[in-house]
């Protein structure tokens, strides 16, 4: 069981509320910063570590200027990823540029910042040749396909996702990319999403310590890096376990022993790219009870709407809710928690036990720290909500603002009508 | 069989590419004018008739512009598709507001622009009399729940539905509503999306048609119009056909006369709030092939993505695919079309057989011209695209310029970092 409580008392949730107003999602600085130094921690033995944060999941400067104060680097797949991280000082290594189906002009800002860029395909050892020419150091996607076993919901089984090469793919390139002149190499997989289960994500170690032992017997090359992808899941029920950090840095750490140090590769750099695990437990969806509605079921309308969450509408996810003040109330009242957007399937919950809800009742919706604000969308209209960050000091900062109907309107030109 | 060609020859869009640049989506004025005609007059026969264009569907005002000038008003749930209308010249009772879960600031811009204001739930009315005062004139939105058989995939069964009102309480509605002064009554209902089958669509039309006879007979009020809402769906695959309008038109003229004439309700109006049959099939969205890869399976990466069509990745949806200037070359091969988001559902088409596809070959998705752009975000940094219009007199204008990344940061403040 993960206590699904909130890390700020219903008086100063009210104060933030009367402040900014709803809604908006609040990210809790403390708590990620904790978080960040868990991870560290658990990959302490390694002879070197870096996670590169999955900029992708929650993509604000202030949140990243955060992980980067804590030794993170960026997981960035385009160019506005890229920018993201130049402006918060990430740059050179720090960055490992994870794109597929690339345009010319992202690896060419990806090179310009000194990232490690990682490439997706065969191909694209060519194409970065000839469009902006090859750095000193690269790295390779592998794909296992049928060689590894399971993959989940989200991500597809390994054989059917656009990403990586085939292990024959890897060798090869590794080849080319020597004979064209590159002279580091790392290599990068990504084979789960939102994974609870630790052996799964340790098998993933193994099956790149053991690639690696592979090429270096066969091609003689020592790979610098390998890095294991993100895909550490977080839980989003109440009855779930989070991923045992330690345990898994403990469970890497055998598996590094057992292969990579006998083969002469005990100089190895371990890599994550994790995001959702990094801030997905930290962030909040704060929202007004709007309206009650009582038809063949019984509704509560909040102010937010799916374009500030869209997991519920898109894969049916549970995000915990909490009513503020109702803490210890009775979940005796069964809801679907919907948003205004004109489709059906914006609802943050359907048929859930929740205490009874008056209008004007603060929800707060858990677990959006990741893929939370970052996936929104203007459908039918609607705004993308503010972000604001509650720091250690207790004091609270707007590190987004809400949209406004002319961003809304800004790619439109009224005059011509 | 629907003859799945393109409305424009390779060397024009070409052309088109070659001055613009893609991704686009480009919609066809002679098209959705035609169409638009079709069906104003296939309901010819009506007292009164009148089509609100789901603004939601394609909100770009050049677009709802040609609507209105075929007659056509506009649906709207949202502030800004208000505005999007009152930017055009549609307002007034050509505007009709079907909105749920609404902020009061909403229900007072439709009252402002003289809107025909829809409510979606019985407490609603309260809201509005306080909020900003009833008008003379009401909808009621009506979900007939286990009443009416069917639904489907995309809006659910009617039960599960959170929009509008049960039966005994749209009479109860009418009456209170009557008693606070307000005048005229409409009713409208939405029970299905992207419906093919001209008999459910009719069946909507019957029971909409005694519900305003039981209101007559039973509360003596006469109703003013019937809003059919929409769903009527389109062909996105090759073996569909569209829907028979004339036949529709003639369907419901059928029930007009059998249901309302005999119970002195002839002058009815007849209304529609259709969107994706109106532009869907005359918007496509044009793309280059930029990438070709071979790993488990055989892809081609296109310069679009999801942020520019979500339907593919979302519903799983089919959407057509010509290669340009191989529409007469045998589909003997088999692609995977993907975008470069860094998500594995980023993909247009799965195991799709298409001519064999050279890098650089412009690639034309069918069908985007509803729900397409309209759905976008901007996840992973993904920028919307560019939208065009190709006009009667064969000149093409830019309908809305595609995204930049000072859009992408415009609610981002750097300098306080």
């Amino acid at each position: 069981m993960t206590a699904k409580t909130l890390p700020f008392s219903a008086e100063k949730i009210k104060e933030i509320v009367a402040e900014y107003g709803t809604p908006f999602h609040i990210y809790i600085e403390k708590d990620i910063r904790e978080n960040a130094r868990k991870l560290v921690q658990a990959f302490g033995w390694a002879p070197d570590f870096k996670e590169y944060f999955a900029v992708k999941a929650l993509p604000n400067p202030y949140i990243m200027k955060i992980l980067r104060e804590e030794g993170f680097g960026g997981d960035c797949s385009s160019l506005a990823e890229l920018i993201l991280c130049e402006k918060v000082g990430i740059t050179g290594e720090n960055i490992c540029f994870t794109s597929n189906d690339t345009p010319a002009e992202e690896f060419a800002k990806a090179k310009e910042l000194g990232a490690i860029i990682n490439l997706d395909d065969l191909t694209h050892i060519n194409y970065l040749a000839k469009e902006v020419g090859l750095p000193d150091l690269l790295a390779f996607r592998y794909n296992p396909g049928p060689l590894r076993e399971g993959g989940n919901a989200i991500i597809g089984y390994p054989e059917e996702a656009k990403y990586g090469m085939t292990k024959e793919q890897i060798f090869t390139a590794i080849e080319q990319a020597k004979g064209m002149g590159v002279k580091r190499f790392g290599l990068h997989t990504m084979v789960v999403s939102n994974e609870l289960n630790v052996d799964y994500l340790i098998g993933t170690a193994t099956m790149m310590f053991e690639l690696a032992v592979e090429i270096k017997d066969k091609l003689g090359v020592a790979v610098e890096f390998l890095n294991l992808g993100g895909g550490i899941g977080i839980p989003y029920l109440p009855e779930q376990e989070p991923v045992d950090l330690a345990a898994f840095g403990q469970g890497v750490k055998q598996e590094f022993e057992r292969i990579l140090v006998p083969a002469g590769l005990d100089h190895m750099k371990i890599c994550l790219e994790s995001g959702r695990m990094i801030t997905g437990p930290y962030g909040y969806l704060v929202a007004t009870a709007l309206h009650e509605k009582n038809i063949y079921k019984h509704y509560i309308g909040l102010d937010a709407c799916m374009a500030n969450l869209m997991r519920p509408a898109l894969y049916g996810s549970y995000h915990h809710i909490t009513v503020v003040g109702k803490e210890d109330a009775p979940a005796d009242t069964k809801y679907d928690i919907t948003g205004s957007l004109c489709e059906n399937n914006d609802k943050f919950a359907i048929d859930r036990m929740l205490p009874h809800i008056d209008i004007g009742d603060i929800l707060v919706i858990h677990d959006t720290g990741a893929h939370g604000s970052a996936m929104g969308f203007n459908y039918n209209g609607k705004l993308r909500c503010q972000e604001l960050l509650l720091k250690e000091d207790g004091t609270v900062e707007l590190i987004r603002r809400a949209e406004t109907l002319d961003d809304y309107f800004a790619t439109l030109d009224f005059s011509r009508l």
